[in-house]
């Protein structure tokens, strides 16, 4: 008889449960729960009270709601005796936080605290903490805080302490009453094994959190407010357990909730893009996943300790235990395309995809691969969504160049992609320079199978072969594979990620590798690139900052 | 009785001729010629042979087949007797030029041209004579010619010479069998008249004469080819007759085309641009005028001889006699517009226009006019087609700076109009820095009839109050005010063009002034408008001129 694991991977409109043949990484089903409440950014679910902009907020029973209604159906659907599932691992998106009372229990779902903002789960995507990160990053290079080093120089509003210090500078009755503060990766973990566990890989990404320092010190949270200085040993905690391990076994009550059986191992917590590293088959330095989505997250394992300028940050053990994990990443890709299709895309087109059957984003293809490399002499930053990395700036703004009144729609839509490719040579030029080899690219997500043109753009670009994962839900398997892990090799999973990822995890065969005439032509214009790049991005011309603040001004 | 002028306007595509009444200025009625053949550029009209890129051809019948239906046609439809028709005037585009016969047969009429495309007239747009542009300007500034200077230090492949070079260069016997070489404005008027005359309009600013010097010397012409040495003598015309004299009356035969009585005072020829300014009520310095269609004429009267970098050339006696007539322009205005609707507007809102029974630009106007200044926090460069004034540069390109996903169609509409008054405004200031004086602007063409949005943000942006042609047909207008003039006060038309103007062109009531507060905004970023009109037009950055190289090398 096979054995079984299943991933559950946290999204932001909804949780996807994926059943996975551990002997061969095969996906036997998968089922989606689609969030009751979604994003919640216009107004509390129950009662009208109506929240600020750049809110985002969930509701946390839609977690539970997804172990009660995506799990039990993907058992049913793929036939597969709960019995034989002997692992369950979950991935989230991240920094998701939550404040809770000592039993776990939601501040959200207590009756007086139900219409209180603050007390529901923050999203990664809450943009409201941004004069809090202000804070935390103006005090910590005031004091010399040397973790800022991990971070790029930078942290990001998104991340655990600046929705923290929002919530006590917004709502200190929330905050007081918070016995816990935690991410909503470890609160799912908590629920379905009763205790709780802090992970390594959102503790040291989004947490400042390090294996050899620790968190800041109190000194450094007391700067921030006084009332922070032991936030760590009163609401947090400084155990913090390496990515890998097992956090428990399914409670009776988790097991009425999913139909699997008590005691069934559970991992420890992970986050989406993280988990996708060994479902990619990377557990070794040298080669880079891409997670390529809206936005694109790029990842890749270290031996050594390095600072990177521009990353996102870096963590030991924080994606592979053992190795020192890299994160970078691109704010706009796949956003950037369907800005795109949205807003500049002329009728004739529609009604010409239209008339072939085909996708829009097929034709624009289309289109574009006839294009020889550098004949629309377009050029693009590809920052319509700010730049992650390497500048780590959030004010910086899309550029287009080369424009003629014979400029077609496709030339455009080419530019961005390339735009795209260029902005991800900087980041592994980056990595590459300051001691963090990379030899090869593995993408998974959505865009590499939706669009062949711009894989091999990015080949003929960036000159590395880049291969693709087999997993179109690479997330959920890696979940999968560290519920394996969990279990064991005793109870027929593995005992540790590498042995999972060897027979688990699979590329297609199929590897782009750069065109050298392309290559060629794509080296010239992408010097052109740096110099745009580096001029507009690292103060020579602030430009985007002053229109900006020109733009913030009138909107008052 | 009243007494009437007929203006007869050689456009791109058609010819039109409107008759107005001396006394007030009132246009009587208007008739359109569409030339039989248009613009010919992709084969010659009877027989195969095809075009290079880049060519652009006239059929000359087709100017007489303007004189021979649309003349008679606004006389019958406007019920005015013809001998009550004192006057005659044209305007042309320039600079479009012909070879003919020394009785003025155009070469291409004659059977063994016929089918040799440098026999035909070679609009201006015909921009394949560029190699011989560059091989004048390069051998004049060798030579240390002092007549670059009025151009800016650059002449244009449009222009009489550089046409002049490349039907030598390419078809040296259809140069040996031409014995004139001319304008087709003083070729129409030679037909008209029987006699040849050259006006001083298209002489200064496409054939580099000027009252003082003349032609460029003999030895200039003879270091470009030595078969050119002797072209002024052998092929043109040292006598050049300023704007607003008489060339002659209408011949017999004219006569019998028009309608028109015999001896009907014909003015000497103009240009379409030129022609305009004292349509718009300019015959004084100070005041500058816009000719506001696909590209942009901006005209201004000087009484002082002035060297202003980057214009496109200035000529004594060129627009009004006793004047220097200044010329400046932009190549990208009404074109910028319409490639960005054809190209860049997505179906919804053709829908929404239709549904609504607008244009679409019209829609594109009402949603960016209740936009305020700032808030799309965008910028662009208007180098959609190269920069006339004051870089002189064909091979600079557009830019768009500060797109965010949150960008809507509308907002970069707006900003490419913005982009056009900033332009104007450097212009302006050029002007101004440099000694040509100007206080106040007129404008006329299409634009200003269609946008009232768009002279709204002009007004803004340069901070003068912007006046508007009463007529819609200003260089037809303007050339039945020369023919007004050349038929004399005795005949009852006048002795001069200011006394023309004064009672024939008339401005619309409306003034456009700015409003104080979107100019405080424009002030900002006409700032960061500066900033990189000077880094991407000056040299600091050539990366619009290294894509458009990297263009012209994979197009090849």
């Amino acid at each position: 008889m096979g054995k079984y694991s299943i991933g559950v991977d946290f999204g932001t409109e909804s949780g996807r449960a994926v059943l996975v043949d551990i002997a061969s990484g095969r996906e036997m089903g998968t089922a989606v729960y689609p969030y009751s409440h979604g994003v919640i950014d216009e107004q509390l679910p129950d009662g009208g009270v109506r929240l600020e902009p750049d809110w985002a907020l969930q509701d946390p029973q839609d977690y539970l709601r997804t172990f009660q209604n995506a799990v039990p159906q993907v058992l049913r659907e793929s036939g597969i005796d709960p019995s034989d599932v002997i692992g369950i691992g979950i991935d989230f998106t991240a920094c998701t936080m939550l404040p809770v009372k000592a039993d776990g229990t939601p501040l959200c779902d207590l009756p007086e605290f139900r219409n209180r903002p603050h007390a529901w789960v923050k999203l990664w995507k809450h943009h409201a903490a941004q004069p809090e990160a202000d804070r935390i990053n103006h005090t910590a290079r005031e004091m010399g805080e040397s973790w800022l080093d991990r971070y790029g120089g930078k942290i990001s509003s998104e991340w655990f302490f600046a929705k923290t210090l929002q919530i006590l500078d917004e709502d200190p009755q929330v905050y007081e009453a918070a016995d816990r503060l935690l991410e909503a990766a470890d609160w799912v973990v908590w629920q379905l094994t009763g205790v709780e566990t802090r992970n390594s890989c959102t503790a040291g990404y989004k947490a400042m959190w390090s294996k050899r320092e620790g968190f800041p010190r109190k000194e450094f949270f007391k700067a921030l407010d006084p009332r922070l200085e032991n936030v760590i040993d009163e609401k947090l905690s400084r155990k913090i357990i390496p990515i890998g391990q097992r956090a428990g076994g399914l409670t009776e009550q988790a097991a009425g909730w999913t139909g699997l059986k008590p005691g069934t191992a559970v991992a420890i917590a992970n986050v989406d893009a993280h988990v996708a590293v060994p479902a990619a088959t990377v557990t070794e330095p040298g080669r880079m996943v891409m997670i390529m989505g809206t936005s694109t997250c790029d990842m890749v394992l270290g031996s050594e300790e390095r600072i990177v300028p521009g990353m996102c940050g870096y963590t030991e053990d924080g994606i592979i235990p053992g190795f020192f994990g890299y994160e970078a990443g691109q704010s706009c890709v796949g956003d950037h395309f369907a800005w795109f299709v949205e807003n500049c895309v002329p009728a004739a087109y529609d009604e010409e995809a239209k008339k072939r059957g085909m996708d829009i984003h097929q034709l624009l293809e289309e289109k574009a691969g006839k294009l020889k490399v550098g004949e629309s002499g377009l050029l693009a930053l590809d920052w319509w969504n700010g730049n992650r990395s390497v500048l780590v700036d959030v004010d910086l703004t899309g550029l287009l160049i080369g424009a003629t009144l014979a400029t077609k729609p496709e030339e455009i839509y080419r530019a961005l992609i390339e735009a795209t490719a260029f902005g991800k040579r900087i980041i592994i030029e980056t990595f590459q320079k300051n001691g963090v080899p990379i030899h090869e690219l593995v993408a998974c997500g959505g865009l590499p199978e939706k669009n062949k043109l711009l894989m091999q753009i990015y080949a003929d670009v960036i000159g590395l072969p880049i291969r693709v994962s087999a997993s179109k839900q690479t997330p959920a398997l890696g979940s999968a594979m560290f519920g394996a892990v969990a279990a064991g090799k005793a109870q027929g999973g593995y005992d540790s990620i590498y042995e999972a990822a060897r027979e688990m995890a699979h590329l297609k065969a199929e590897v782009y590798t750069a065109n050298k005439a392309n290559q060629a032509v794509y080296e010239k214009i992408y010097a052109e690139y740096v110099l745009l790049h580096d001029y507009f991005g690292r103060g020579a011309n602030d430009a985007m900052k002053h229109l900006k603040k020109i733009k913030a001004e009138v909107r008052k």
